[in-house]
């Protein structure tokens, strides 16, 4: 690597062009100024590679080019993911992201809005879950997953979609009694969709179900227990199972294991999200598949959409039904990906 | 959520106050002022909970408290956990995260940087692939994994003693010939020498090893190929693999299932980073764990500690061997975590 110079100032171009820093200032800032200065100008930014100062540009301009974005961490890969295509998306648009993650503590959420609000941020994307979070009237603002109050749009997925689609699979894949296990949080938000989808999924089909949900603090064995309590003769009374992630997937699988129940043939296993191992192996379970890149691209096409009179208030995009070895109708290797 | 009144201005201060703008600004900035001026606007501070622009500020001082930090992605978990703990330790300092995902295409290193520069971050942290990649003398910069010249921090892990101890640990569990396989950039980096510290253990063990080296463009099967070329009658010649990471491992692991031999019994699997299974579950395979909360904090540290004469070009911090399931010596269950 090499270490240059300093990056040229608005006085170095002054300097170079050899008029006054104000004529700088004007010409920088699109103002009136005599031609043959401003070509002058021109031709020191050239020159210079001087480029603008958009913090300095943004404080007069009202504009940052700054996005935050609120998110519980970057270690669980759903939330990776969101993060990675967030980015892009604003990339795309010359727009840079403040990264807040918020699992720390709980009133981390509320601490980060009022930091990047006296900060000027060009709007918020938040996937938070502080019910009385306070966002600025004047900050542009999207909240995924939850519904933040009137004028501020919800993007999420087709939650409602996706709950129905595990259970039509289920059945369409020779199950006849099923099970939907659940943890997390108990706001409300649009991923607790995943359940009424299901159980309207399993009614029109006819599906025998059970559900098993458990809330935030309790421990995951409670699933152990529940599916041990479902066991008769060494074998499970379910054979489809939906689990409303692919991270509770991935421990129900091991749970499966250990009760010497075999993945597909006993008991078949849909999970939702649609992660792949270590970023970009294979799924981790056959899942319903969050579109990720879309929701992205969603909630920074609605946020930097100034001129749009009135702002959808709820969006959702379409899943997708993936395999990934834990359903009966395909074979190891790599998951095609069918769209609903 | 409630959606409140526009964050109050400096001028809302002054017309609380009921003094001059100028007045608010001086009393913001710590310049002298006649006392009951400044009692008038703190209270009027206090009042409006007005809290002062850092941008604006960090303008005047040329400081931001933002730091950038370059990185590929945050979809791969390794990249994902260090954006989590630098953002934690940027945190604890009152400093905010730009972050730059810089795996989308070739020149948005340079970019980045560019760009950071001229909007005054405090500091740029990277990860970078780009060797001729400029940066400017007067931005605190620690660069991770990979040197960047004199004057910059190099932070990594101390690889050198990773590969040792894979090889001294596959020797301890009684492995007699052994394998490296590794994949990724040619570039001069740190995480290069675990091939040294591997073959350097090895030696020191009277270990027998051989070594699959493939350069970034080539396909994974390249490792299919070489494994399947040393099977002799059903067997591997090896009982031993160390996997320059665990994502190269979970492919390994996948080679060697569809080959018939069974982990750990026939052949014993060693990888490199300490993944987790979606974010927190089990360890992907028995592995060298990487010290990212480490890491990270002494990035921060390095970068912000401005009165420190002399910068350390290289700190190498402490590996440990965690049990993943994947070698022998211990049973199935969660992975104790024994310090080297």
């Amino acid at each position: 690597m090499n270490r240059t110079n300093p990056t040229p100032t608005m006085k170095d171009v002054a300097a170079e062009a050899g008029v006054a820093l104000g004529t700088v200032s004007k010409v920088v800032n699109g103002l009136p100024v005599g031609e043959s200065y401003r070509v002058r100008v021109e031709e020191a930014i050239k020159k210079l590679n001087y480029q603008v100062n958009s913090y300095a540009q943004g404080l007069k301009l009202n504009k940052t080019r700054t996005v935050a974005l609120l998110i519980p961490n970057t270690t669980e890969p759903f939330y990776g993911s969101l993060v990675h295509h967030i980015n892009i998306s604003l990339l795309k648009r010359q727009y840079r992201m403040l990264l807040c993650c918020t699992d720390l503590h709980g009133g981390l959420e509320q601490e980060y809005v009022n930091m990047v609000q006296q900060n000027k941020v060009d709007g918020i994307i938040g996937l938070t879950y502080d019910p009385n979070l306070k966002v600025d009237a004047g900050t542009p603002y999207v909240s995924i997953d939850r519904s933040a109050g009137p004028g501020v749009p919800c993007v999420a997925s087709d939650n409602f979609a996706g709950g129905q689609l595990a259970a039509e699979k289920l059945a369409d894949l020779g199950c006849r009694k099923v099970a939907f296990l659940r943890t997390g949080s108990s706001l409300a938000n649009e991923p607790n969709k995943r359940k009424a989808g299901f159980e309207n999924g399993c009614l029109s089909r006819k599906l025998s179900y059970e559900m098993k949900i458990i809330s935030d603090g309790e421990p995951y064995e409670e699933f152990d227990r529940f599916l041990i309590s479902h066991m008769r003769d060494g074998k499970l009374e379910f054979d489809g199972l939906f689990c409303v992630t692919d991270s509770l997937a991935y421990y129900v699988l091991k749970v499966l294991r250990r009760l010497g129940l075999r993945v597909p043939e006993d008991v078949q296993v849909i999970g939702f999200d649609g992660i792949r191992h270590l970023g970009f192996h294979d799924y981790v379970c056959s899942t319903i598949v969050q579109p990720v890149e879309e929701i992205a691209e969603m909630c920074v096409t609605l946020l930097l959409q100034e001129n749009m009179p009135v702002k959808p208030p709820l969006v959702c995009l379409p899943v997708a039904y993936a395999y990934g070895g834990t359903t009966a109708e395909g074979r190891e290797g790599d998951a095609p990906l069918s769209r609903q």
